[in-house]
């Protein structure tokens, strides 16, 4: 029995349930059977690991007889041990690859406001250390033998899903986010394969079954692309669903990472837009993107714009008033919530009824749409507005993403690690 | 200048403005204002009034050379003089019939929920006395040289609304309800032809432009014809517009007036219908329609009932925690409220998102929808379950109606009083 270590050494994980826990650690007929469990799930282990140069392993697990990459390893991550805790760089173990998985050498990963809200509890309390990150770009350094899609080299994404049942009707209807068995969600997720939970991209590498892999084509600044694995399929998906046709009018509200992405991919689609924002000092990067910025508080701009929206999409990841923007609709429009996933008052039954509004809610999209929207972006040349930064600066670009400061996402390139 | 006499001498209106009010009485300008509109609206005033048996008439104004049943009359009519008031049966006048006008004998009215709220103040103070009624089947009396789709003795219906403009982009799309220039409902609405407000159903004549006048065919048992003009539409419309298939499953909550019409509407689609009450007591009479009655409070039934539904209509007339039966619905599922016209609370982002559910208001629907409802009422043989009163037990069945203790409408027939 051993614990993973951190290179703080303050951060302590159990290396055989893969959770930080205070209890006497698991016997050894409990290792065996995640042991078993693995096995069963797929993993090659054939020979002694070959590391990576930014890799440092600690584990002591399954690492020998596996062929080069292929070894189950321990790779750095940086996680957050409580709602308030400083992120602080810690090892986690990554399973060996097995005959349908795809390793990845993260390169970039982008901050999502959903990153905060979990490690906040917002949206319940989440097993700590928590490593988040769902929007992943890497390089892929390992592939299974049942492969087909990926070979070393290729660029891999990874979004807000790692593995479903593959058998249900949802995830044959390519709607894997909606498992009947259970979606394994990218971190904070129970891992059906390695036991415990999964551990997101703000680390060096990972290790995903291909189907939850898309192919990122090379012609694309793969800088860029890693918030289009959130940001961009979950704007993307519900104007593919309620059809926002050329010409149409489009109001997004909440332009940060998700907002700027859905602004750029309507405008792609030749729809006028306007972009409703809090923040006066984001109306030249929003023209420049081709859309009309208008402030959310100025209320004589919104009555100019009564009912003249064939379809909004809200990014506000917080509770706010809807009912004046529904207001902004033309009869039978769909204001698309993506943001705000708590509680929804204040909503207008007479409003509603007589425009004969709907309300809806829209998370993500299957993997076949992830894949459409990459290729759409790339076809398209639509990227999102990044701002680079080095793990060690995670902790100041979530605040400055609560407090509003970033034009308009965060990517953390982990070779600056 | 004079008063409208009522039959008990107790509620006051002023036949120049057409309103109750204590101010002094309008000038002789302002009398020749109002005929000279009324005469580009369009009356022919061309004889003596000749009066229907039941009809009495009190009002001076414009009834010389009017032919049989042309001229401007006042018609007997049953009217609440304050929120909590009982009903008292009053002169109200109705104007001459116009080029493009029907004038009806009403022989039945439905009580709607919506005339309890309206009366009690609760979408806004309505103006008193108040006339309700928008469930309106009759006998044509008397039409216009212009109207083209009624005889004298046919059977016409009447719903919400009784003009629009016409010329707007809503009104040229079937959408009369959202009248650019301001639809004019059934009652409480400002009166663009006759000048005042207008007086509803629960009278014995009203004149009606021919647009919004529906063909009832002779076929139907007209008794139980009315309740198709509100409850009908009301529910029809949106099983039209979110397209409920034949062995789809839609949930419907609250079987009351609008309820029971979804119910045996979306039977007469073939879909299959899972009734939800809290009254036991109509269990019975919910599968003699060919549904299934579930006690909404019967937590264990909802859980059985999880994500099995294709949409949903909800006529519950008040608030109510929406949530839990929007769990009942399929992914990609519609919930339509049409009963909840006040605030709208409660709603879980997360559960919306994570199973892109929608909900939705709709409202009553456009002239062609309304005839369309009738004809396929007529040609699916769907009734209304009707509990027939006279105008004098107008007070006793709402009463009944806020009890709950109403089976499934009430129809008032006026050759009654």
């Amino acid at each position: 029995m051993s614990y993973v270590h951190t290179l703080q050494g303050d951060i302590l994980m159990c290396n055989k349930c893969r959770s930080s826990h205070s209890q006497a650690p698991h016997s050894d007929a409990d290792v065996d059977t995640k042991r078993r469990h693995l096995l069963l799930g797929g993993s090659a282990i054939s020979a002694a690991a070959a590391l990576t140069p930014s890799f440092i392993s600690f584990s002591s697990m399954a690492q020998t007889n596996a062929a080069p990459n292929m070894a189950a390893r321990d790779s750095q991550a940086w996680a957050a041990s409580g709602p308030n805790s400083a992120f602080k760089s810690i090892m986690i173990p990554r399973r060996a690859v097995g005959p349908k998985d795809v390793s990845l050498e993260i390169l970039y990963a982008g901050i999502c406001h959903s990153d905060i809200h979990t490690v906040h509890g917002d949206w319940g309390a989440p097993q700590y250390p928590c490593v988040p990150g769902h929007e992943i770009v890497g390089r892929v350094v390992a592939v299974g033998s049942q492969v087909t899609r990926f070979k070393v080299g290729d660029i891999g994404g990874v979004g807000c899903m790692v593995n479903s049942c593959g058998e249900c009707a949802n995830c044959l209807a390519d709607r894997e986010q909606n498992c009947l068995n259970g979606t394994t969600f990218t971190y904070g997720s129970e891992d059906k394969i390695s036991g415990g939970y999964t551990f997101g991209g703000y680390s060096k590498q990972v290790v995903v079954r291909e189907h939850f892999v898309v192919n990122v084509p090379t012609s694309m600044d793969i800088s860029r692309v890693a918030p289009i694995m959130c940001a961009g399929i979950t704007t993307f998906s519900p104007m593919q669903h309620w059809s926002l046709e050329k010409n149409q009018h489009i109001g997004v509200v909440g332009i940060g990472g998700l907002g700027h992405m859905a602004v750029k991919l309507a405008i792609a689609r030749g729809a006028k837009v306007t972009a409703l924002t809090t923040s006066r000092n984001k109306f030249e990067a929003i023209r420049a993107m081709g859309a009309e910025p208008v402030l959310w508080t100025d209320n004589n701009a919104l009555r100019g714009l009564t009912a003249s929206m064939d379809m909004m999409i809200s990014t506000i990841p917080y509770p706010f008033s809807m009912q004046p923007l529904l207001n902004l609709m033309k009869l039978d429009a769909t204001f698309v919530n993506v943001g705000q996933l708590g509680t929804i008052d204040g909503l207008n039954g007479m409003m509603m009824g007589f425009n004969r509004h709907s309300i809806a809610g829209s998370m993500i999209g299957g993997m076949k749409e992830t894949q459409e929207v990459v290729n759409y972006c790339a076809q398209h040349n639509v990227l999102p507005d990044v701002e680079i930064i080095k793990p060690s600066e995670i902790d100041e670009a979530w605040r400055r993403v609560q407090d509003k400061d970033i034009q308009f996402r965060f990517v953390i390139d982990m070779q600056q690690a």
